[in-house]
């Protein structure tokens, strides 16, 4: 605000000038004390000018007869690639759902298309009805196992946070690297420091000195946990504990015991990855808050967890409380049970009302995270896999896990060549680097889709989200990267050398400018596909998505070829 | 640390090098999930590098028999001043109390020499045991009917942020300036919140709208609170509570009910003033503890608000707690009740045990903030009142209390000049300007001294700290100033032109080089020379050096004059 704006803002909070909008009758979740106060609310432009019975006077006045008001939401650990949409598409359903800040690791679109990726995102998300915060990913790429469309230094990252929105380093997966104190990690982790911005982690497991030097070294956050004890340590080494409730990972429910009244301020709701359907259907923070109150969790020390809390650990100032000063981001619900959301207001503006988002979000055309499937001419031949023995290792999915598990099986051969064998269910998987880097094609075999015929390809496939792909016969192989390459990315199911159905994600590979409910019809459609070629998984594009990820066991497969996760080395198909 | 030292240091914690010193068998009230947990701590250097169980190997190891482990003890708001030390002497106190970081708003010395006096305290306090941290003082001079050493405006201000060590904007008592929205007021706390830094209160009474517009200006805390109901107001605007136990002004017992579990993360403990004297028999932070903890509070809880809060609050990087990565700033006491202090680490190295402090604190000569009487040749004429009426205006003192009464009596007049009247104890009272800026002298009468001869005479004078004089006769009087100007500031005590008993201050004439038991000494002698002259008041100084301060009612002299704080305004001595 300008001076004059400051002191007209202050002459509103004295009750010496109208405000805005007068929220009349509201029952203030009040995050400091943690009561609830009936009370009234004075909105000035776009700040809170004043909490009390006291005012009267505004341009508009709204009764709100004994709703609930909370301040507006945080999400403050979520990567929105993993949604599939466009940032617009994702802050309006995140806004409908009462969110109205989120802290974004934007790592997906970082491994495709490094700096210009994150740029990409601070940009896209200019001018929105949400707030959205960066951390800078530091992981980029996640392994030496692969090929990445970037790799983020430290200088990179020095870089990124210089950005104002730019809050904190991502979470900091390489935990090993800490501990072995690899000077490109630890330069990452000061240069969080030096910058005053937080560091966030990722230590699923680690305990006792392991966990003690990861805090030393100054991570200071961890959405990991999966266990009481796990949470437990990393609350009294001091590190804020991130309880996740996300489309796939759900660790709520094993946690939520552990919250206090005194050591409530130590932790935070957050969902990691939410895919549209969810967010569409489910809803965001909201459906989370109601999850937390369902296992028992006190309702106000829950809204806590996901406004003042993370607001406070990122230093997102002004935000996370309803406060004379504070912005004017709040959300109006009808109880604290179910968390509807009836009304948003994003800087003293009402821009959600019964589901229907009353502004005009931006939608920007960008060109410069298109066409990031950079291939070659990819022929049938690419696919041949020359039998080097008998028994080969096999990539066997567990239904709805990430992990897999590694057998010993004898794949079909014919004619000194190994071919998929859809009737023992043993397909030919390849992961075809897409980043125009070297065109690597790692191959291998997969259990577990059920595919009869055809194939799954995907551009979504962590963490370097190189081009997956697994099917039956070695021409739909390459057709259906041929393509991928045309659609720019996405997902798509072929069987003849036809496309049976796709869903384009031109944004990296990974994001689609659609609308979410055209977006969700899509991936219906793929997964009826897939189930018609006798795929037998509910979400084969989620699993298909992890199985190039090397750093979950048992074993992997990327560009370089298969990766036994229990000793990070690539191993041949034939031991 | 470098980053060779970073990299040993993470060896240490991860039990693949010795650490320094091993702390064990502690009782570790550990302030995140405020547990007390029995545990080993391991230091390396000046930081925590891990704490836990497992950890075997230092070069040192205190065996501590279930001694509890606090981490260093933060007074969030104090007047270093008010205990008349110096830096060293101050800093060698407080860490025999187990405190090892303040926040000092160096009001007093800034209203005497501005922002050298200030940029001294910040040179002063350098390599002691004790962390000082600053806030800049925002009201210099505090009012405008008083001349004071120094003016600081917004430009002086956002210098002083520019500091390291300046953590916030000091205590805005000029809280009718937020609200009547002078410029230069709200430019100084525009230019803390553009520095990231924080802004302390003082709204003592302030509430409903006035309060809202004073939190919505910016106003992140208030230590004057003393009511439930204020301190309440406050912790619901989004103000962190500071419970003030000072020497003088004690509020604890008043508010400690509103302390509980879900709340006590947006409350501390601080002294605002401490004296000497308690600060050498009593301690600092800790017996504010020990009262907290008589009061009710829970020991942990009450820890809590003296350690991690006030770090948190003002963003104390490192310090606050006992956890990985920490500074290694460590108090060991004996039991949670009377909070007697057994060892202090700062930085990892040992510097208190048993009461005597073990390392040798720096103590630099200064002689900028010396000579700053400055006040030209004072005679008995300067003290001549005429008679200008019958009645008169006497400032009547209250004992004990900072607050005075405006009486109309009847002076005692000899040869049409009004004289000092010892049998109705009605005293001649002078304010001589010492900044060598004017010259001015204001002249009343006070009662409640008690003096049948004699002078008492301060250069400690709230908040410009002019010369104050009080007494019998205009030669003492004007014998008491030249002796002042000799001695350079300080307290005095005069009768027959002799001085009876002083206590030099040379620093800006409100500090002193001296130790601590020295100073305490020469406080006794005062009273005693007070006491023998007929004095009745037990601290007769501490009771002189507010009769200047004119924003306390009702009857006070500055330089100027008599002011009536009631209408804020000089009024003649007959009315």
């Amino acid at each position: 605000m300008t001076k004059d704006q400051i002191s007209r803002f202050l002459s509103v909070a004295l009750g010496k000038a109208p405000g805005d909008i007068l929220l009349e009758g509201v029952k203030l979740v009040e995050v400091f004390s943690g009561r609830i106060i009936p009370t009234r609310v004075l909105i000035y432009r776009d700040r809170i000018a004043g909490v009390g019975p006291s005012y009267q006077h505004a341009r508009k006045i709204i009764r709100c007869r004994g709703t609930y008001l909370l301040p507006g939401l945080i999400d403050g650990h979520i990567h929105i690639e993993s949604s599939l949409l466009g940032l617009p598409e994702f802050a309006r359903l995140a806004v409908r759902s009462g969110t109205t800040a989120v802290v974004a690791d934007p790592h997906e679109i970082a491994n495709v298309l490094g700096i210009p990726g994150v740029d990409y995102m601070i940009r896209a998300s200019r001018g929105l009805p949400l707030d959205v915060f960066f951390t800078a990913p530091s992981c980029v790429p996640a392994t030496t196992m692969e090929t990445a469309g970037a790799v983020l230094g430290p200088r990179e990252v020095r870089r990124l946070l210089k950005e104002d929105r730019v809050v904190g380093l991502a979470e900091m997966m390489n935990f090993p690297g800490v501990l072995f104190r690899v000077p490109d990690v630890l330069e990452k982790i000061e240069a969080a420091r030096a910058a005053g911005k937080v560091v966030d982690g990722h230590s699923p497991g680690l305990s006792g000195p392991g966990l003690s030097t990861y805090a030393a070294a100054g991570v200071q956050s961890d959405h990991e946990c999966t266990t009481m004890e796990e949470a437990r340590e990393r609350l009294e080494a001091g590190m804020m504990v991130m309880m996740r409730e996300g489309s796939a990972a759900k660790n709520l429910k094993d946690l939520i015991r552990l919250v206090n009244a005194g050591n409530a301020h130590r932790f935070m709701l957050v969902s990691d990855d939410r895919d549209c359907e969810d967010l569409r259907e489910d809803g965001h923070v909201n459906s989370i808050l109601r999850r937390a109150v369902q296992f028992g969790l006190d309702p106000v020390t829950a809204v806590r967890m996901a406004t003042i809390n993370p607001a406070t650990y990122f230093n997102l100032k002004g935000r996370g409380a309803v406060a004379p000063g504070y912005r004017a981001d709040l959300v109006l619900m009808k109880n604290l049970r179910t968390f509807a959301v009836e009304r948003v207001f994003k800087d003293g503006r009402l821009v959600m009302q019964q589901g229907r988002v009353m502004v005009k979000i931006p939608r920007r055309r960008d060109s410069s995270v298109k066409g990031s499937v950079r291939i070659g001419r990819i022929t049938p031949r690419h696919f041949r896999i020359s039998s080097d023995g008998k028994k080969a290792r096999v990539i066997e999915i567990v239904p709805d896990q990430i992990i897999t598990r590694s057998r010993l099986l004898t794949p079909k051969i014919e004619g000194g060549e190994v071919v998929s064998d859809p009737d023992r269910d043993i397909l030919k998987l390849g992961v075809v680097e897409r980043h125009g880097k070297n065109g690597k094609i790692g191959l291998g075999l997969v259990k577990g889709l059920g595919l009869k015929k055809g194939v799954l390809a995907s551009t979504v496939a962590h963490d370097s989200h190189n081009l997956i792909l697994a099917g039956v016969d070695d021409r739909d192989l390459a057709f259906a990267a041929m393509e991928m390459r045309k659609m720019g990315g996405g997902y798509l199911v072929v069987a003849d050398k036809k496309v049976r159905a796709a869903l384009p994600l031109p944004i990296a590979g990974l994001m689609s400018d659609a609308r979410a409910e055209d977006i969700i019809q899509g991936l219906k459609r793929l997964n009826q596909a897939a189930s018609g070629l006798g795929c037998r998984l509910s979400r084969p594009f989620s699993t298909l998505s992890f199985l190039a990820l090397p750093v979950i066991p048992e074993l992997k497969l990327t560009d370089n070829g298969l990766v036994d996760v229990k000793t990070f080395q690539v191993v041949s198909l034939f031991p």
